[in-house]
């Protein structure tokens, strides 16, 4: 079975469409192409009670990870950690690490002048203030470090800046190991076809049909324009135990797609570069 | 109080991370500017349980206009109106304004040669079954009618194609007259600085004081980029009965703002063309 993933994307500016989330976007691909299965993504404001809820809720739900985004800086509106301390029943405590990076990158910074004083003042401070029991995770772009915590059943709650930058160093750096140990060797591959009809209702019979025989490959039309000269893409995805297992299921769905396709008339092409996974997924 | 509102975004291809989430950010941006307040943003998969679970616990937090996204095609993953009709126990019904309009747009398409027949099979009739009580929403752009329905309590559930053509088609058009009844004359103003400090730190307990003396204004830090050069972006957003009442607001906390800056030696300078409202969200 696929790990199960939440994500929780925190920010009243993201509720207000000040900010696009590409964040979740950016780990939905990444969790996918390491064999992962996101089931929800959940986008909620600076709230403590309502962060806590969902991220309680979703281990409820059965996720075995948990990954938070946003609220880890500094200021009052920050509160991601909070959220996270209390629907674990767990206080919040400076963590000596944590503490000893936020010092540090605030003495490099004022170091080269960007800021005042390297004093860890109050509102720094904050940012290692993690719930009893995470281990940080070094954030090599900003001065917030991530947060990982281990329940006693397994599951796994991280907490990542909103920062797309320091976001992306930390799931690419300190958590790599840990993402290793709980996706192991699993592959996903996806291929995607132009398929020449402008019409999904008549795709729609063929792409289920092949589907029913197809149960271990995940097949999605989508159109790319509606309209004059309208094309369907269609993808193909499967996993398996590696990434020869995932292509042979792949092939024979294909096969399959291309022969129903072609007795309806239709014609069919894999895309350039669809072949294979996803190298900026790779862990 | 604000409208809450509650979008609920449908598709597997968006928790694969296959195709990023553009619609609601898009919303977002625009019920915030019709003075409306997401609540929250839910992406699902292509599941009648989930997506019917996730539309009535929108409805029970009390949420006045949940909006759902994708999964109003042809095929059979395209779930979503059955799923808002279990949620509201409601049976799914062929409604025949909506089941016209799917015929036309074939029959044009047909016109034109984009398909080959301009019959209504199953997979076309599919698009006008609605849940029972609801109205179609005229889709100028694409086959899919839209959906909404009104609740005996007033709240409403609209439910929109996924493709975004289609949905931004329908929100300025067949959605229109329901969205300026529901959100009536009230104004949202946002405005944007930019601060000359590299130090969040130094920042939050000077935005957090302002704040607090200027509740009706929402302020928000947000930086531009960590490491060289670094500078904040201050976004301070208000709503009110009318554009000028919010821009008083705006105003008022925006002169605190610049004089507890100045204390502090730090320069800040609202940004080209932040004062007044989008009108790229106006309805």
């Amino acid at each position: 079975m696929a790990v199960a993933i939440e994500i929780v994307a925190v920010g009243n500016e993201l509720l207000l469409g000040d900010v696009q989330d590409t964040n979740s976007n950016w780990l939905c691909r990444r969790f996918t192409a390491l064999g992962g299965r996101v089931r929800r993504v959940t986008m909620v404001g600076d709230e403590v009670d309502t962060i806590s809820e969902v991220v309680r809720a979703a281990l409820d739900r059965g996720a075995q990870l948990v990954v938070t985004t946003g609220g880890l800086g500094p200021t009052d509106d920050d509160l991601t950690l909070r959220a996270v301390a209390r629907a674990l029943d767990r206080p919040l405590r400076e963590h000596p690490t944590a503490r000893a990076w936020v010092a540090a990158t605030y003495a490099e910074l004022a170091r080269r002048g960007h800021v005042a004083s390297a004093e860890v003042t109050p509102s720094r401070a904050k940012m290692a203030q993690l719930p009893a029991g995470a281990e940080p995770l070094a954030n090599g772009v900003g001065a917030a470090p991530g947060a990982l915590l281990r329940r006693d059943d397994g599951s796994i709650v991280v907490s990542l800046p909103g920062v797309p930058d320091e976001l992306m160093d930390i799931v690419r750096g300190a958590l790599r190991p840990y993402l290793t140990a709980l996706f192991g060797q699993g592959a996903y591959e996806e291929w995607r076809a132009r398929v020449d009809s402008g019409d999904e209702s008549v795709l729609a019979p063929i792409l289920s049909e092949v589907a029913s025989r197809h149960p271990d490959v995940y097949i999605k039309s989508r159109a790319k324009r509606f309209g004059l000269g309208v094309t369907f893409m269609v993808s193909l995805s499967a996993r398996g135990e590696d990434p020869a297992q995932a292509r042979a299921r792949l092939q024979a769905a294909w096969r399959a797609l291309e022969q129903a396709l072609d007795r309806a008339g239709i014609a069919a092409r894999l895309e350039e570069g669809s072949v294979g996974g996803d190298d900026r997924c790779a862990p």
